[in-house]
């Protein structure tokens, strides 16, 4: 690494901070990975790897002290970590887009201070809060932790107030949120970007379906696309400026039957829904998640192909050193260790000439 | 890095090196690179770097212990090299097919042994050799030598029998080659590949212009292909075949203004004028590289887009911290730390919808 060169600080040895180091070595940026012990895909592709606690400040201090931009691969990083690291170097995307999308109430309530609309909730901190948010949001629901839920862990649906209780018990009787059931005709995503300097880009909304709570396929554009592209873009772009948000973030939305576009969770860092960029765009999410948090301008967020990317889960993942994916297809593995079942561990992209 | 997980042992650090670390790290395989000390670029985005000479043969020894198989991102690795790790390790392309890159003079012979057609050409090995060399080829001409040149290093345009007796001193008095000047067209080159089960996969023809001998704009596919695809391929074909060449291959081609195609080089790597590939197609010349030497099956050759790739020499590399390439083209920066007038430190791929 040459004296001046810039270095991309990622928190989180993950996937998504594997493909973040790839797309950065596209760009000529070395990266320095930071995470705990375990299985670490990202640090072999990069300059350099911290192993130790996001609680450590020793180790932080150090990190930040080589770095010249800290990111990161997942939403719950904790506070106190972002905290410290922002009194050395710049955080991006920042502290306060973190702390909101980390709490599913607060994320809400952000949500509909803006005007945008999500599925009714209510709080639901403690037991005496049960009676109450059931007689607001009625039945069916969904209860989910607010914190620290992901690929539909911390949350149930309940059909009546027995089940609630037990749903309450059951998720540790942390804070939590009680949501309406959403009738809705299909889940589409947003993964948008904002720059330095204010500049936002979006690639197309993207239909998404999930197998227990994991998400699948995504095909991209969505069909239909023409109908929903105007609000998503909308919404996103909102959801950015008003946070002043620097980098990619998801933002997952219901097209509800009768047309409405709900908003469900914002994840403030690069998306799975967002991985067919890496072969359809000439800039990927990736890519353009580096271009922002390293203050470099956005890249076009145009496609040149249309995408149907599939997660593979687990043992999918296996035996592609003797296997062929088919013609125009791009396969992605993460260099995982333990294949356990419904465990991401690559994704195949099917390209096709532009529809539209 | 997992117990029994493979490892591609890359010798040679440059841009080469570094993208095909990169293409390895998106099928999920760790990569370990071995260079001398210097400017490293592919070390920022590989697991492992040995920082050794060529001919440390304890360093080597203990680098072919890491690895599966090695793999080079150039051609004039030491024979010595090549003999001591193939000892270890399998080495792909083999040192057979390294040794007859190396060697002008090996490769013009083991060409014409094939029945493709070449310039003219005549051995050069001494002073004696200029005035027999001279008659038989006849002026101009141009003087190489034998081993070590590139981007025109090394070679001389000659007019006349006192311009190649001065080149003959000026160049070192070592080996050389005389070779009857082409009046061609263009030069066109094929990217093939060859895995270990024989199988043959050859991107689109492609035209290349250079620069001060140094390669600027690949136009993929090149223009009016259909001419000149048939008989490429089938050249293409029957060196890898007959060198029974396992990864990717660069081969050269003039095609003359009466319409033959003659062999100029073979590049026994991954080679500039593919990385249009990297944008343009779902499986890169990389890509492919990484499956051939590692055993795995190869990808489609098969481009969802034309590309114009150009090369960023230099100081046309700085500054894309601040600019923005244009909507549709993909930059890729190379990491180096100098940019010396006309250095390789990135390129440029601009996409576009395929016209056939």
């Amino acid at each position: 690494m040459s004296g001046g060169a810039p270095v991309l600080g990622i928190l989180g040895a993950g996937q998504l901070g594997r493909m973040l180091a790839l797309a950065a070595g596209k760009l000529g940026i070395a990266t320095h990975v930071y995470g705990p012990p375990g299985d670490t895909p990202a640090a072999a592709v990069s300059a350099a790897f911290t192993e130790a606690q996001y609680t450590d400040e020793k180790a932080l201090a150090a990190f930040a002290a080589k770095v010249s931009v800290v990111t990161y691969e997942f939403e719950n990083v904790p506070a106190r970590t972002a905290e410290v690291l922002s009194a050395l170097k710049p955080v991006r995307p920042g502290p306060g887009a973190l702390a909101i999308c980390q709490d599913r109430w607060i994320e809400k309530r952000f949500l509909q201070d803006l005007g945008i609309m999500t599925a009714p909730f209510a709080n639901l901190e403690q037991e005496s809060g049960i009676a109450p948010a059931a007689a607001a949001i009625g039945f069916p629901a969904i209860v989910k932790t607010r914190r620290m839920g992901y690929d539909g862990k911390g949350q149930r649906k309940v059909g009546d107030l027995r089940a609630l209780q037990a749903a309450w018990h059951d998720l540790g009787r942390v804070p939590m949120i009680l949501e309406g059931f959403v009738p809705f005709r299909r889940e589409i995503s947003v993964v948008g970007a904002r720059a330095v300097d204010g500049a936002v880009a979006s690639y197309d909304p993207v239909e998404n379906t999930h197998e227990n709570h994991i998400l699948r396929t995504t095909i991209a554009p969505a069909p239909e696309a023409d109908r929903v592209r105007p609000e998503a873009f909308r919404m996103t772009r909102h959801i950015l400026d008003a946070l002043s948000y620097v980098g990619v973030m998801g933002v997952e939305m219901f097209e509800t039957s009768d047309g409405r576009l709900l908003v469900n969770e914002m994840a403030p860092r690069v998306h799975n829904s967002g991985h067919w960029t890496l072969d359809a765009c000439a800039v990927s999410q990736f890519e353009q998640h580096v271009r922002a948090v390293m203050g470099w301008p956005l890249g076009s967020p145009e496609r040149h192909s249309d995408a149907v990317m599939t997660n593979l889960l687990g043992e999918e993942a296996l035996g592609w050193d003797a296997r062929l994916p088919p013609p125009g297809t791009s396969l992605h593995l993460y260099g995982k260790a333990g294949a356990q079942p419904g465990r991401k561990m690559g994704h195949l992209t099917a390209l096709s000439p532009r529809k539209d």
